[in-house]
C-alpha cells in the first residue's frame, strides 16, 4: 500500500514538473504573442534544469528558419559546448515542424514534450514523423499533450487577431478606395 | 530547323549555368572538407547572380544546425530582407535532410537543385519528400545529378580518411594501452 502512495506521489510530481517547464515554454510563446510572432516558445531541461529558451521571431528576423525550437536547440548546444543534447528534453508549446523535428534528431535530443498537435504541418506524428522515422538514427520519445488548452488557446487568440485585422485592412482598404472614388468622381464631373 | 538549333543552344546554355552554380556549391563543400567538417556545400541564386553561400558547420560551431543550406537561408534571407524567397533558387552537393528540406519549404523557395542523393537522411525522395509533401502549402520544383560524381566523391573521401584515422587512432589507442600494461606490470613485478 505505502509502496502504492509513494508510486503516486512520485508521478504527481513528475507531472507537476512536466507542466512547469511548459509554463516556461508558454511564457516564451507569450513574448512572441506580444511581438506579433505566432506564438510559439520552447525550453530546454537539462539535469532538472532549464538552459536555453526560445520563442518565434520569424518576423522580427525575417529569416523562417528563426522558430522557438531552433533558437532553444542552438542556445542549449551553446551553453553545454556539444552538438549533442543526449541527454536533454525540449518542451515546446506546438507539434515541431519537419524543419524542428530534423534539428532534434540531428541533435539528439532525449525527450520532446510538446503541449498542442499541429495537423497543417506537425512532424512528430500529424503529417509525417520525423521525430521517429525507423530508417534515421536516432528516435526521441514523445509526450504530447501538456497544456495543450493554454497553449492552443494563445494561438487561436493570435489567429484570431490577425483575421480581425485583415478584416479591418480591408474595410480601410474599401474605405480608401471608396475615398479615391469620390475624389476622382468630383474632380471629373 | 534553326528552331530546334536555337532550343539545343539555349538548353546547353542552361545546363551550362546549373554546372557554374553547382561548381561554386563545390568550392563551398572544399571549404568544409578544409575544415574537416561533413563537405556539403550550398549557394543560393537570385536573378542569375549568387546572392549567399554556405558550407556546413557543425564541428566547428558544435551546433547541429550549421547545416550548408541552413546557412545559405539566412544569409539569403537576410540579402534580401524578406522571409520569403520565393523567386531563388538552392544549389546543394547533396540531397538536403528533414531539417533543411523543411526550411527550404518554409522560405518557400522556387527551386532545388542537389548533386548527389542521400539514401541515409535525404528527404528530398529518399527516405521521405518534404520537398513535395501533399500537406504542406509549398512544393519544391526539384532536380537531381548536377555534377553528383564530382560531389559523392569528395564526400567519400571525407569518410574514407575519417575511418583510416579513426584505424590509425584505435592503433594509437592500442598501442598506448598495451604500454599502460606493460608499466603496470613492470612496476606490480
Amino acid at each position: 500500500m505505502q509502496v502504492r502512495l509513494l508510486l503516486g506521489a512520485f508521478l504527481i510530481a513528475v507531472r507537476k514538473r512536466h507542466i512547469q517547464y511548459m509554463q516556461e515554454a508558454l511564457k516564451e510563446a507569450q513574448k512572441a504573442f506580444d511581438e506579433d510572432e505566432v506564438p510559439v516558445g520552447a525550453v530546454i531541461v537539462y539535469k532538472d534544469r532549464i538552459i536555453s529558451r526560445g520563442h518565434n521571431q520569424v518576423e522580427r528576423l525575417k529569416d523562417p528558419t528563426a522558430h522557438a525550437e531552433m533558437i532553444a536547440i542552438t542556445g542549449a548546444t551553446n551553453y553545454l559546448n556539444t552538438k549533442w543534447l543526449n541527454a536533454a528534453s525540449l518542451y515546446v508549446t506546438i507539434e515541431p515542424c519537419s524543419m524542428c523535428a530534423g534539428a532534434l534528431v540531428l541533435a539528439r535530443i532525449k525527450n520532446l514534450y510538446f503541449a498542442a498537435k499541429d495537423p497543417k504541418t506537425g512532424a512528430c506524428g500529424s503529417i509525417t514523423n520525423i521525430a521517429n522515422h525507423k530508417k534515421l538514427n536516432h528516435r526521441i520519445k514523445v509526450k504530447s499533450g501538456i497544456l495543450k488548452e493554454e497553449c492552443s488557446f494563445l494561438l487561436r487568440e493570435f489567429f484570431s487577431r490577425i483575421r480581425s485585422s485583415r478584416r479591418a485592412g480591408s474595410r480601410v482598404l474599401s474605405d480608401s478606395l471608396a475615398g479615391k472614388k469620390k475624389r476622382f468622381n468630383k474632380s471629373t464631373k
